[in-house]
């Protein structure tokens, strides 16, 4: 019944394997080793384009230094006004930027309002250099809460954002669960419906430290061998991220994992919606469920070895029905089993 | 014949067979799971002491968080004229700590004279505001040119930096390697001498990816879980660096692997000093051997299947012989054999 | 009719002169002057307590290095939505604080709701390090809308931060105009309320170029010296910033400035209120008169010679009456003249 | 017989009489006004050519920023061992470049030797992103010990400086005292000689606080304006650095000061040349006078009354002769009088 966060699991045997067959023998340092380039291929083929490529070890680090290449001064990138970026990463965006802002947009279920970013332009170009000027947007794939953005979504914040001569950044943390969600192939969920630059994690969906920047644009990415030099986040034996994404994308392994993991969550989710004590507070449609409870039942389980977290959220949001609910997320990931999906229905329904 | 660095090995099996057997299961995420606690009090057992921990992923990481904890508006961290900080590390400490500057200071053999901090710091006295304000001292161990300072050293250097209230940092990137040279314990090495805080490195000596932070002073590390952080150096699933220190201390693996890569670098000396064609450029104290050769001696063996970099000094030292001679640096580590040394000294006496 | 910004006058005679009378002579730099120290110790008599005093030439430069001064890895400070830190300083409060965050607080007629304050707090001590942590919070007096605290407010504001370990930082850019409409002293409108710092703003009240940083927090203003002079901040000739204060305390004129600029902004505010084609947007308590006009009568206006500024507003706020209005910013200042404002309501009652 | 620092004086009356002159009315701000549009046409007269200008406050101010506005990730600026931006800068240079790094280079006299460079540039292509790249060359004129590069000099270094690819900048903080020293245009000292971006003071030669960046490559200077204001140095009444320097400019002022306090110098020079108790520590070109002094004598005319500073040299030269010699800095202005120096002369012989 652990359901706290797709990074509390560890790694499937097959990645474990592949570290430890690629652990003998010497091979060249920071990133220029033949199987990091052989990855990088691997890229390619997968994106059906030429790809920037770009190993780090943390999300974290992928989206700042994402945000950091599009940097400017004085430079403002437009999120979610919950996105991950502006709500947990520390100060990271903005340090590893030199300073550069995050502007938050509303909007739906986790989703920029292609709507709200024409105002957002017209504030900049009305006050110059006092407001700032936008240097990118950025979105999440699969959004922070569990959501997951149309193709045709993407494409309209790409269309209205190179029309401002902005690139378009993607926080693909969970890229694999959304990918796998549309049915569609990397290259349609990313450059091809406008996504300049994206930070595909591998992390969440199995690796132990596998993150990949990607960019369609090689003038973004200019610069970011040094970026990432200067924050220290280029790996000496950069060939055992390598290692984990070639096991990773060996005979579709992602895909099979991000599968498993968006089944259990939609089983999950039908646990909730059919409880008496429960209802989905929105759509699933990765691997995350938000589920409002009640407070008590909620302290119970936890009480009884589940584990997931309480979601904050706006005051007026927190209990609407004054009955003493509460918003919660659970999320499933590769190594979720239906019989901890049974054991927390028993408890929530007890 | 590998000699090129001791960060192009792997990792050797038992360190391997870690990650494999932590790799299943649910572990709180973020540093925080019973493993990541477990290891942390290992380092309390290992250095006698209550200490600080904080995992990282890389050596300049470790370093430039190390010298930002220390850091100030203004401030400046000096550092030995050849260290790796101030050569080697793209501007990270200098970004990581907002802008403090280092300070380059002379000494011999890669160590920093204690003569020479006076003046500098007389300095800083004599300028105030517009001079900036020293924050700490950095050294290195073993240095960057592969030379130890010696316990007394460390304390004389130590003595002097306390003296004017600062903290004393050691950069352990080849931590292991100078401590079985020396023949002392980690805390007489380290706090017993007056060091404040150590990056504590395993990755050159045979891990994938496996630093930490140590601290012996509580006040240095109240703000690192946030700078950390705020500089995407906080993993996930911390716990796969928290394997590999499992696996690294075990019954004294990682003495046993700095035991070897020294004794190799000795095997290694030897075959440069007997030879005709080549003389060491100093003593050889820990697992890094610096050869002068002729260049096209040197051009031919790397022709041939040899690996190793010629490095680069000031211009007055590049060829004191008139003879056509550089300066090459040559690394052994846990996984050199014997057999690749005497490849090289065939080549080397061919 | 120039009402575009009170930063548009220049500066009164009595000023004027005092930097003729001060030309001469030689006196210490960088702020060691006799000037420099008699003028401190007029802020000490002022504020009626000791207060460290930091003389800069912007009020970006104060708010940025105030909130610097406050600053911490990972800080976040809590402004209102409409703060000019947040809308008009070009990312300098991020910057300067090495990425420092601001958060938008919600909050009627331009000041932080009080009660908005403690769901913000709570959320940062359920995140932890992914969320960052507050360091500070900062309002603006006058506020941006040219509304004005009153002392209960900032009391209240100052409780709940104080509550939090918060120091209370006050952007006071228009500190006389504020001043003068509550009548009360500077003591009661700072640090007796739980004020802890201030930018005391002489600038948009008639000097050329004079901004001071108040502390009442000896603590807080360690490094500030130092956050200074790494920003360029630190003038040479530092008394030519004193010998403005030294005009603009003796006599109070400061305080007759501030009360004839904020006594046109009554006389303009009674004709914007008076006018078929007009009415004010809010009340006006210093010296800016926020004005909804119909958008043709205003761009006649500005054509026949008039100068103020269209205001950016949310989307939704910007037409409400489907009439065609817009909102337009009106500001007064010390040489600000009645035949001015009765040239406007010829204009706009044509 | 003050000669502490040009820095000490205030300014000439025609300056004083220009502030006075230019403060009534309202004219626009942020560097916008008719003034601010006229005195930059006066700066494409004095230089021959179209020049991007942008005022700033201090001369701190306007070398970091062009050096940041140079700056690149991972960047370094190669300047003399003893430059000002390395020496007395506070960090600024760092902090405000996002932690770019100064290099310092060697050369007599305070002057970059041409010849040092290339191994510099050697060891930047050698050791790639770890060792960071440069960014840009800065130079002194006059230099921070007085001296001054002839104009061949610097197209030597700006020669080697854009084969790399690198700008040229000059810390023209004495740019009128070198420039009469020379004789030459502002032209043949700066984008005749190759120089490419000019921190061109004032407030050393005259002014309160009046500093231009001067651009000649259009292409650095895009994003200036950002820079400026995300750093608060963007003026608000701006107009009160253009008076200035409208002054500074009519009728040769400008000139007219720096040969006084040039001439003011090589009196002061006589004087410590022909005294047994003392000598000249290197030739005079400019405003500033370094005398090699006993230290009982030096210390007996600053209790006289006398200002000047001892200057920190590196502890061999501190006292070659251990006759208990110290190293003074002299510096004249537009101010000094002859009186002054004979009074000086009679306690340095008494």
């Amino acid at each position: 019944m652990k359901f706290a966060s797709d990074n509390w699991a560890g790694v499937p045997p097959r990645i474990a394997e592949a570290l430890m067959a690629h652990s003998g023998g010497q091979a060249s340092a920071y990133g220029t080793s033949d199987l990091d380039r052989k990855i990088e291929a691997t890229f390619n083929e997968i994106f059906e384009c030429e790809v920037g490529v770009f190993f780090v070890g943390t999300g974290t680090a992928a989206n700042s230094l994402a945000l950091a290449a599009c940097g400017k001064a004085g430079g403002v990138a437009l999120c979610h006004d919950e996105a991950h970026v502006a709500e947990d990463e520390g100060g990271a965006p903005e340090f590893l930027s030199s300073g550069n802002r995050l502007r938050r947009m509303p909007g739906k279920l986790g989703k920029i309002d292609p709507e709200g970013l024409e105002p957002a332009f017209e504030k900049f170009r009305l006050r110059g250099v006092h407001h700032g000027r936008p240097v990118a947007v950025t979105i999440s794939q699969a959004t922070e809460i569990g959501t997951v953005y149309s193709v045709e979504e993407i494409a309209a914040i790409a269309e209205i954002s190179h029309g401002e001569g902005l690139p378009v950044h993607m926080d693909g943390a969970r890229f694999a669960n959304a990918l796998v969600t549309l049915g569609v192939t990397p290259a349609e969920m990313t450059w091809k419906a406008g996504v300049d630059i994206v930070s595909f994690g591998g992390t969440k969906n199995g690796c132990w430290c596998a993150e990949a920047l990607l960019c369609f644009k090689p003038e973004l990415v200019e610069d970011f061998a040094y970026l990432r030099k200067r924050t220290g986040h280029l790996f000496s034996k950069s060939r055992f991220i390598a290692a984990q994404f070639d096991a990773y994308f060996r005979d579709g392994l992602w895909l099979e994992l991000a599968r498993h993991a968006n089944a259990m969550a939609q089983e999950l989710a039908g646990v909730v919606e059919n409880s008496a004590n429960s209802r989905l507070a929105w759509p699933v449609q990765a691997n995350q469920v938000y589920a409002v409870m009640n407070r008590d039942r909620a302290a119970a389980m936890l009480e009884a070895g589940a584990a997931f977290h309480e979601w904050p959220r706006p005051a007026a949001h927190r209990d609407v029905t004054g009955k003493g609910e509460g918003l919660y997320r659970l999320v499933t990931n590769f190594s979720t089993e239906s019989a901890e999906i049974e054991a927390f229905a028993a408890l929530l329904n007890r």
